[in-house]
Order: structure tokens, then sequence, then C-alpha cells
């Protein structure tokens, strides 16, 4: 979905020949078919060989397996970047691979879709959407400057972050949610006899608040898995607020209640106009 | 919102005359264009004197003080519910105080929007739609029935329950997801120096998960005051959820963590299809 849509933007703006590389040839036409890519193929050596900037749309646990792949076939000059949502992970092993002369980038397009495969690309999708790339003491300017100039013609809102300190805002503000959708439908799995009615009547704040939770498990894993210091620290934050809330339930004052629920929605009515 | 939704569907469905009390007189001529009501007035002896079946479309603690105001006027026979999300806290006062032969049975329509106000109202907002009458001791079989079969035609979806199980059931899928939210937002709020990029990337995810956070502020007040010991449990058995997917995150294990997030999504999946 990422790539595809990648692919796509690319091509769309005229901005340079995308070759599409995967391991099922199947997938080869369709990507041609779809726009996605000028010409694709499972050619490793040959595609590799001839890429200026590799773009690895990979799940997170994949993305350093197949930077070892590829590697050895990358000409020097070339910049590798990812998608992955956890940064820290993977820049961190990443550098320590390349190359001299190759030149590692991490990146994240916070463009989300619940649904995945090529099918779901989209030109537009990062339109006016932020799109981070990380920069660390070895990250190189020119190579983080032409990645820079590139997603912002895709219509991105570029951002350039520390590696952990993308993973703790990401933590916050998407991998912890996850946490908190999937423990919200735990709760209704644990209700015992009133689990069935639950079901049945459940509306529609239940179903957005919830809706990450039907996401791909493999993902969610992934979010956890590699950026597990973050999210414990995002969820014990959590917890506090949460602990707000509920004595303020507790204590039942109206007054402090109804002003709380109108920060929040202060707060909340300005991220989301 | 769901008062003029009411009066629209019943109209359109051509099942009663519907007649509208509001004390702003400029509201009347609205409801009467929209077609939410035949007639509308601010005359309340006049209008309840004649009312078969009253619908008290009122917010949760404005609910009892309107029914004690009207209930001086209402004829022998004559049926009151109301839209309430609360329902023990509001029938068993409306209980105590409806005279003989006036009949009161409690009525929670499960069809949320964010906005109010009659010109938010739909005809067709219950279709589908679960539709929660409550039954007691004190409930009059015939009054339960006459309000399933009007109802019903409404194109909702009855279910008859006890008003405690009721408000156990509501807070978990409603009312406690509300706190949550809320608590998302606060924990955001309170992030320090990251506070302005989680707002700057903040995504799909987040906004989904917290929209219900942008509610009106008086609305949950009256959820969390009005349920209170109900939406205490309801947080209580999320902590116990989120405490196990906090530890399988601490843990680290990828099969369990897969494991949990594959039940959760089954789960929800047969929820929201």
């Amino acid at each position: 979905m990422i790539g595809g849509s990648l692919g796509m933007a690319i091509k769309k703006k005229n901005l340079a020949r995308v070759i599409g590389l995967t391991r099922e040839r199947s997938k080869c036409e369709r990507a041609v078919a779809l726009k996605a890519v000028d010409y694709a193929s499972s050619n490793i050596k040959g595609i590799i060989q001839g890429a200026d900037i590799i773009f690895i749309c990979y799940p997170i646990h994949l993305i350093i397996p197949e930077i070892k792949k590829i590697i050895q076939f990358v000409k020097p000059g070339t910049i590798i970047t990812d998608v992955g949502s956890t940064k820290e992970f993977i820049v961190s092993q990443a550098e320590k691979i390349m190359p001299k002369g190759v030149f590692f980038v991490g990146g994240h397009p916070m463009a989300g879709k619940e649904k995945t495969g090529i099918e779901e690309a989209e030109a537009d999708l990062f339109n006016g959407r932020p799109y981070v790339l990380t920069r660390t003491k070895k990250t190189d300017g020119k190579a983080l400057e032409t990645l820079k100039v590139l997603v912002a013609k895709l219509g991105a809102k570029v951002s350039i972050m520390d590696p952990s300190e993308h993973d703790r805002v990401v933590a916050a503000i998407s991998h912890m949610p996850v946490a908190i959708a999937a423990s919200l439908i735990d709760s209704i799995d644990h209700a015992g006899k009133l689990k069935k009615q639950m079901m049945d009547l459940s509306s529609s704040g239940l179903r957005d608040t919830t809706r990450i939770a039907s996401g791909d498990p493999f993902l969610g894993t992934d979010m956890f898995t590699t950026n597990k210091k973050a999210v414990l620290e995002a969820i014990n934050n959590f917890k506090r607020s949460l602990n707000t809330v509920t004595a303020l339930i507790r204590k039942g004052g109206t007054e402090s209640i109804a002003q709380k629920l109108a920060d929040v929605k202060k707060l909340r009515d300005s991220i989301f106009k």
C-alpha cells in the first residue's frame, strides 16, 4: 500500500523513473497496470545496481533483513530509506551495516490505512500528511536534503526528527492507542454474561474508539516489540491521565468534571479541525 | 436532535399526530417546517393534557425536573418515556413521582451523533439501531408493549432490559470509552516539550480513537455523575485488560502479543462487520 502509493505519487509528479522490486512475480504486472511503477521484477541484483534512491516498504521487523540482502548490490552514492513506524530500532542497525558512500535516512510517512496491498495504493496518500525523516550524527546532510525535497514534492509535510524523539511521539499518538483500543475490546471479551448485550448494543462511539484494534495483529506486534520502551512510557502517561479522570468521577463534582472534559475537547478540536 | 428525529420518524411512517413542546417559541416554526412535528407550542398545559405518549428528550439531569413540571397536567392512561443514556437514576425517580394510572417506561435510543439540535434530526436515525426500553417490577406491561411496537415500527431493534443492567452495559460500551478518549487527549496535553510534535504528527488513528472526546462536555458530565458506579466498575475492568496487554508488551513475546491482538481483532470484527 505504502510502496505502491510512493510509486504512484512519484510517477504522477514525474519526479523519477520508478522500478519495483518484489519477490512475487505475479505482482509485477499488476504494479505496472496500476501505474505504481514503470517496470517491476524480482531480479534483485539488476534493480538494486541501477537505483539512486531505494525505499524499503516492508513490515518493521523485515526491514533490516531486507537491507542486508540488497546491500551487496548497492552502488556508491545511493540513498536508502524505509517507511517503518519505529525509527530508533531500524536506524541504529541500518547505520551500522551501511557500506562507505551509501547513505541511510530513516523515514516514516504518517499516512495510515487499515488495509494493505497495492490495490489500496493512492497517488494522493501523502498529500498534506506528515512525513518524518530522521537525522542522527551519522546522517549525510546531502542525502537528507535530497529526500526532503522529494518527499515535499509528493505533497507531504516533512518533519526532521531524532529517531528516539520520533519514537516517543509516535508511541503516544499511534502505538499506545492501539494498546488502549485492544484493551477496550478485551474488557468486553471478559464481561461475562453482559458480553453479548454489550456486543448487541455497541454503537458508533465504541466503533471509532476501537477501530485501530482491527488493524493487522503483526503490525501491532511490530510496534510493541520494536518500540517497547517508548510504548511503555506512553502507557504510563496515559494511566496517570486516566487516574486523574477517574478521581474526578469518583469525587462526583459536576463542575470539575465538566471543566476537564471542556479542556480536553478544546485541545482535541485544535488538533483535528 | 433525538426529539426531532423521533417526530420525523413517527410522521414519516404515519403512526401518530406529533405535537412538539418547547420552551423557545422560535423553535416551533422550524420544527413544523422540518416535518418533525404537526404542530408545536410552548403551552405546557394544553399540549400535555392531550398527549397519549410523551417523549422527554432532555439532557439526563433535566429529565426528572421536566417530568415534575408536566406531571400535574397528564391525563390518566398516558405513557411517559425518556431518551436518556442513564436509566437507573431516571427510572427509579420517575417511578416514585408517577401519579396512579400514568405509566413510565425508561427508553434509550442508541443512535448517537456528535451534534445536537433539530437541524441534525433525521427520520431514519433509528433504522437498524438498538433502542432499549426498561422493565422493572413497577413497569406496566401494556405500556411497555405499546412503546415496544411503536419503536419497532421506527425501524429500531428493541431490547427490554433492567435499568441497572442497561447502565452496566452502556457504561462499558459508551460512557467509559469517553473517559478513555479524554484521558488519551489529556496525556498529550501533559507531554511537555513533545506536545507540539504529537499534535502536528497526529493521524487518523488518534483522530478516531479520541472522536468522542470532542462531544458535549455536559453530556459527558451527565454520564459520569448519573452512572457513576457502573462507569467506575467499567474503568476497573478496562484497567485490568490494559494491565494484561501491558504485561505482554513488557515481556516482549512476539507470539503472545500477536495472539492477543488477533483475539481482539476477531471479536471486534464480529461486532462491527
